[in-house]
């Protein structure tokens, strides 16, 4: 509905070589002369009359957040639910905290594409986002991959996705679409980052990082001038060793020394272009990292950057899972503020009792709702929600996902199915965890020991519930670890 | 979790000839001697002590409703939806039905599984039963098809989706699960069908409808013998022509005459035999009604039928979707009651403005909320939600579906988007509307005649904003039909 | 509630320097050499350092919206309920419209105090607004008048209710109290009216009517400066006759020929100046707009009016809220617009069935949701929720309030305690009924006629279950008119 | 509220027969021949058809709960709230637990009557039950004491409030009335209290306490034959010393023995015997408990008692409110169980961050969400939600409420307003608490301590910011505590 009139002739010759695109967008093809960009033919009609006068995001802009994205790289952690439901800092999913940010950022009109074990990420947004905090005509909707009578199959990628479902992203008169991986930890006020797309009048905005390292996140490096201007998309820069430069050093350099810089896979694209690039000049891209991008650029389309040097973690393996928990317990003002006032997190609401602790040595660590603990010792943990921690027991630089039920439920239920004498969910007398992640609804045994003792850097376990991933324990979800085990 | 414990040889030996006991079924093979039915083997576990004594059902029965099923019979309205969310007597969505059935019959664990067009369905559930209606613990919760780890498509039917979906329909502790069509329409406690299924210590429950006449819903049909207990099933009887004797007759025929009754595709199962049926005996059947309900009874488990005598319609073509619209508009006993006090129809709640009406003549009809009349004449019709109706227009034995957003919002939008004298959503100055279907959206011009001039019985013209099905004129959702059209 | 009889001089001299101030007002007293106004002094210390960028309306400022306030002149709608809580336009309560211009200009901490019937208040906004489109940290409060320690009794007033309730008030860090009647009929953006408060630095804010010809609104009348400063309060102005300028004519004056607007009761307090003056400078006044405000302007503080020149009704009769109503039915432009799009009025959402009309002749008239209309005639009427109107009855001209539950629910109830044969809910058979008020619940007989036949003015008939005020006879809530009356 | 003093002889007398009712009820006057007693005559015609097929208690029963009534006795901590308003283990409200009880019993509709400090529980009631839990047709309504045409005053008592609601209260067709106090602790199931009720075909059931030792808990004392009949009401036994028996034990008994037992204001009423003894047979009696219940005796109405042995504690003064709470850290079995899962405590769902703890050595004690314990020691402590302790800071066998808002959020706050230097929100370092309470938003300095160095008994310091009683020191609401205090 609402579709501008069809593209002319002139503008679809751009349309085929989408490959060749991607691939030479490391040598920017420059074919439309600088006296007559494209970019101002294709978005003119959508520059407002007042160009500092925008209606407010929460009416003109909808984010569209991809609830998958980082499956492989937490695995086993995904195995049965998508990368934006895994448990975070005890009371947390992954996909509260850009959701969160969307609701503090005054946009409320969320579209949550996802296909990859998407149910746990159903339910949480379905129970925790309904009709609360995202004020009037605020919503969270979640869309499934779905079967259509096109036949088609899974979304073949972000491009794919948006595609296919761009007649439900089109209900609303938004003016620009936020797009958003589901599962990376940073607080960023995305106003700020709408406000200087519109300033612009940019096509498309790329949020980049300047402080990774020499990390590469996935999400394509980009050349840009003096200007913020995007001149060109790397999939790697060439030059090596890569030698990331922060963007702000980038302003003072020579114009012919433009340095790369990290995207982050958070792009604003104006609605019209959106539709455009999906449908007209790149109608079988699935990606819009590595397809839509490099071909806007090519076109000549207005593509700018935005910086953002605030804290930002992708997710990108075990470890920056785990050490961005571990953050969490040391309150340093380096990782992610999960107490800000000014921008909360949002998630489920719970009323659970209150913790209990019998006799407990407590150092550096974080305690979700409802846990009991007994006679233990809690060193440099994160422990979920319903955690259950047995005397004697010893838990030292680990994240505890807690328990979806406590364990008395637990016991009744098994004994409504006629079972018993079985490890209850918890962690049993005197063992010792370290240096683990325990998912939820776990069994630990008596005397059990989780220490990688010896000293393990990669091994799949998963029969005997658990695998080691970059020499952290992670015990599978709902797994059972008999008594006196050593792992 | 909470599995039982695997089965022994002896058991298995049933699991392989799945296809062959699909195909035998008209032949039952009675391989179990009488006196020792495999059914009392296998759910003996699961007897309650006291059989009179049950949990309530809120707390021991999940309902598995499927969100699609009649897509090809309700052609074009789920051109764009599930069958679920096709819209029915102005206010509502087909799956209203089913998940009001469920509240009312104290049903407050619902599981919606969907994959087809699920979009809509998902944001219907979504907005309208979120916390509310479903009390303490109860939920809606929709699972669509997703994509996992183990590399599975799409769910290849009823029984694969239920066996895909299991390790989160077992997560509450439930005894019984209740199968539920999503696009029925009928008003059935289903407590009473859970008693009589657990009074019977039945393994499966299936309701079977007396006053169908010679349809043939799908599901099949079932030998039941003066216990109600189901011999044989059969997805056409052998006996020509059919001769379908209700229920009630088949009580008094003798044993060797019991006739077939049709299955509503309703199905009470105890949570274990479910699981074995899908993972341990059947592990490749694909739907329930054709795979494992004839293997159920195969394996001489028990399996009882359900007596209902009630109003049901099962949607099974446009022309039975048209005529469940105007029973609506007739206020007769026969069709379905929207109106009833003791089990009232829910939906997404509203707070639309009254409806206007100019100078408007009504007869024999139903009007939703917020429409706008002016002075026309509506006879026998179904106007829904946000309908608008120029001066002139006449509309009789007609379904119109409404609009999404009032004409003033759009005409809002489309100057937003530099548009401007297209015809407005809603039925123009001087239209005649006679046995149509008018879908959501749509926007007929001035002086049209959507009548069905030339007496057509089938005909696609999806390209002009139409389609006859059954001499009905369809207009699809947001089609354009411009001034002074005749159809 | 809350509107005590004016003070009289007797009741002033008796309440010490505060009603000096008050009488003074009118000469003002001009104490504070202008070279250092109080204003100054008092408000300095909250003075933003950057007066153009103000915190966000939503976090800044709270809503005290008074619940009660037209009793006397809605009688005797408001015989079981506050003003605020009085049907009005077949969907809404009056209170809704206040609340809606809230949420539509984005300010979300909302209080009600209340205490006159204030349970069918109470009832309707903890339904309504619990949760729903109110955002984060959003809420709608009722505070009712309550006893306590220290033994005070009914709020005494507008000031002494706020001043009772600052405890509960000061609970968030807002900058500005924001204080609105509830029960009058209008469309503001709020926002616009704070951030005239807030640039020009002012204490007071008094939002005024341009357009009331001759009406006395019960606010007070102010004397306004082309700088739109307040220079004096007047319960009355004084010169004979009033000669009501448009505040638009006023800037032309020349500066001694000032006239008098009238204030609309709608008041911006900065916080700490609300605190001040209710707890330091007027400990004992009762009122805000007689004591408080013109206590303040003889202080010498900064009391600024904001003109508005749209529709504004203040339901100061039984006349104006029918008139209020029939303007609903002609959807002229003058009248309050109930759909405008951009600022919806929200309520109660509900999902009723849709309206039933068997065969009727409607002209000019709205008619809410889950009506029945059998052969019937309405014309020029407002037919409220769930109205059921039998054959060969006329409405001409009247408001018809409607029921909270279905004629055939109330049947029920009747034999479930042993009643029947009584008069059912809704309009009887062959009735009539003109230019009449019907209150919810009420049960018209058949072949009534309700036309003032005898054309009182004012009678007090609520044994028989009517009131006729201005010539328009009101039907009391629940009232029973018995068969073939006349009235 | 609603504890007026007993009624004394002299204004008995002034009450005409109701009074006479009461004082008589000690010596039961037998008017009434058992051949025609006036219950039959009276409850008649509500006595169903099949004394056991009652309607579902969710429809058929309406709870009223008195949010008020343990003022005096909890004050300081009713200071500035009610009764039911006193935060108990960390994360509930006392009104929570009678709330839950009827959520847990499928008892929904849910009126609170309240007047005293109103405003806390409104809003806690309207925050934590609007719409959630309570299914269809659920609600938890608040009906504060309002100024009405008549021109009444607060309400005089629980008879009183009842019947000036009882306009409100009749909204629904229920048969029964269950009125509750809403301060008690204890957890009981209504469904079977109303079914003795209903099975005895009585018209008033009075839930009595068999473990009550010797105290008085207000409601009166009931002599009781062998089936469970009340024969008579008395505000204290005669018989001295008071001599206790169980009821078990009075079952035993010889009938001239029956022994009195202890009301615990818990009363089934039938809705018709309800109204006739307010309206009509006491008109102008102000309590349930002393007036209505022995009223109802004397005319021979059939008043039943239901034993409850159970866990009961009617929080009859600061030190049962204490020892309440020092039971929850305990986790005996004699305690209230906040942990039940199959009748669990609802409350305010929240999203807090998890409660961090630096450094902490805990024991027996129950922790609340969101706080931040640094090195600290809390031994046998209830602390609330978001407490902070600072290094040092000691804590034993003490109830620390928690704060509204965060410290840091407070010192923005006071930023807002330009102050500093303050002491913030929570137990200052090396401050010392032993056996007090310190109520919600308390600001306890460094090196103070709380420790009753006096052992005073009972003592006002109310300016001070903190009262003595029983030996338990209570640090009022937002009271601050200078540095280095010695309390």
């Amino acid at each position: 509905m609402l579709q501008l009139p069809l593209p002319t002739s002139a503008t679809l010759t751009a349309k085929l070589p989408i490959l060749r695109l991607v691939r030479s967008c490391q040598n920017p093809p420059l074919r439309f002369p600088s006296s007559a960009p494209l970019s101002v033919f294709i978005s003119n009609s959508q520059k407002p009359e007042n160009p500092n006068v925008f209606p407010p995001v929460n009416q003109s802009v909808a984010a569209i957040v991809f609830g998958d994205g980082s499956e492989s790289r937490l695995y086993p952690l995904t195995k049965k639910r998508s990368g934006g439901a895994v448990p975070i800092a005890t009371n947390y999913r992954l996909i509260d905290v850009v959701v969160s940010n969307c609701i503090n950022s005054n946009i409320s009109k969320i579209y949550a594409l996802t296909q990859f074990n998407s149910t746990s990420l159903n339910s949480h947004l379905f129970r925790a986002y309904s009709g609360l905090s995202l004020g009037k005509e605020g919503f969270v909707e979640v869309i499934a991959a779905y079967q259509s009578s096109e036949g088609l199959g899974w979304f073949q990628g972000t491009a794919d996705a948006i595609r296919r479902c761009l007649w439900v992203l089109e209900e609303y008169p938004i003016l620009d679409f936020l797009v958003l991986p589901g599962h990376h930890l940073y607080r960023m006020d995305y106003q700020k980052l709408i406000e200087a797309h519109r300033n612009n009048n940019a096509d498309i905005t790329i949020s980049v990082s300047c402080a990774l390292g020499n990390r590469d996140p996935g999400f394509g490096f980009l050349k840009v001038n003096s200007k913020n201007q995007v001149l060109e998309f790397s999939e790697r820069p060439d030059r090596e060793p890569l030698n990331f430069m922060t963007a702000e050093d980038s302003m003072k350099s020579s114009n012919d020394a433009y340095p790369y810089v990290a995207s982050m896979g958070i792009y604003v694209i104006k609605r019209d272009i959106m539709t455009k690039l999906l449908t007209e000049f790149f109608p079988k891209a699935n990606e819009i990292t590595n397809e839509i991008i490099p071909g806007a650029i090519s076109m000549g389309m207005k593509v700018q950057s935005y910086k953002f040097d605030g804290y930002w973690e992708d997710m990108r393996s075990i470890e920056a899972f785990y050490q961005a928990n571990m953050d969490v317990t040391k309150r340093s003002t380096l990782g992610f503020n999960f107490y800000d006032k000014d921008s909360p997190l949002y998630t489920l609401p719970r009323c659970l009792p209150p913790t209990v602790i019998t006799d407990a040595d407590v150092t550096d660590s974080v305690i979700g709702d409802g846990c009991i603990l007994n006679r233990c010792k809690v060193k440099g943990s994160v422990v979920g929600m319903r955690t259950r921690i047995e005397d004697g027991a010893v838990i030292e630089d680990s994240v505890l996902m807690g328990s979806d039920i406590y364990q008395e439920d637990w016991i009744q239920r098994c004994k409504m199915v006629g079972k018993s004498d079985e490890i209850p969910i918890g962690i049993g007398k005197d063992s010792y965890i370290r240096k683990a992640i325990v998912d939820k609804n776990a069994r630990i045994g008596k005397n059990v020991q989780i220490v990688n003792k010896e000293n393990v850097q990669e091994g799949n376990r998963e029969a005997d519930g658990f695998v080691i991933s970059e020499r952290i324990v992670i015990v599978l979800k709902s797994a059972i670890i008999p008594d006196c085990s050593i792992i």
